[in-house]
């Protein structure tokens, strides 16, 4: 897969976007969606997606929508530092599969790390839903208070 | 170093900013200025930091001042890709020290990928002079193009 390409209406995000496949939902307005990644790096590994774009990287983006994208990137941020209290947080975003790219509708990743904590390979273990279920309630509550 | 803490007005991007620290520089605005990273983790290796916000994290920064970074990162991005023609890209930005950071004024990087190739160890090794101002030459041709 490189850098280029035809976007794929069937990709994971999009059957989110759509409500055709689940998500722990931490956030959605008109244009951003944010939610629990399935395969976290790190506890608190949240992915905040463009709902309106059709688009595979930062290059098929109009800046607008990236702009409100990285808007809402800082407040899940802010909730995530708040709630978890990480001494440190990755926010990143893969463009091709040789920069780690592994679905394609752009995304940006917010991977919290605690000191003395290595990342977990992603993709590599899918995180247990009842952690998953009692951390968007925390993130949650977090967000709405 | 912890995820929060005083800006400290010496750091290295801050010298760069006014000018007291030389860089080599691809684009520069009111509110933004890129350049080459001189400890590169792949070549054509770039940050992106702004110019006014004294900030150290993205939990810093006003909003809109991000948006201006975004943008010029876009951009920045697109113009690597055609220039370099790598086959990923990886757009990230670290906050705190068990996050990566390493100078506390906010920055983005973009870092090419190329298939078969890893990444350099950041700050690892300095990059040839030589290769940094061509480097800078052909991209800011491509910039004005």
């Amino acid at each position: 897969m490189s850098l280029h390409g035809d976007y794929d209406p069937q990709n994971i995000f999009a059957q989110i976007i759509r409500g055709e496949a689940p998500c722990y939902k931490l956030y959605e307005d008109d244009d951003v969606l944010a939610f629990l990644d399935l395969f976290p790096q790190s506890h608190g590994h949240t992915l905040v997606i463009p709902k309106r774009a059709a688009a595979r990287t930062i290059l098929d983006i109009d800046a607008d929508s990236l702009c409100k994208l990285m808007r809402v990137t800082q407040r899940l941020t802010q909730a995530l530092v708040d709630e978890l209290q990480p001494e440190g947080v990755q926010v990143a975003q893969f463009n091709g599969a040789p920069a780690g790219q592994t679905v394609f509708h752009i995304h940006m990743h917010i991977v919290p790390r605690f000191a003395g904590q290595g990342l977990a390979v992603h993709a590599s273990s899918k995180a247990d839903p009842l952690e998953l279920e009692k951390l968007q309630a925390r993130l949650l509550q977090r967000l709405g208070g």
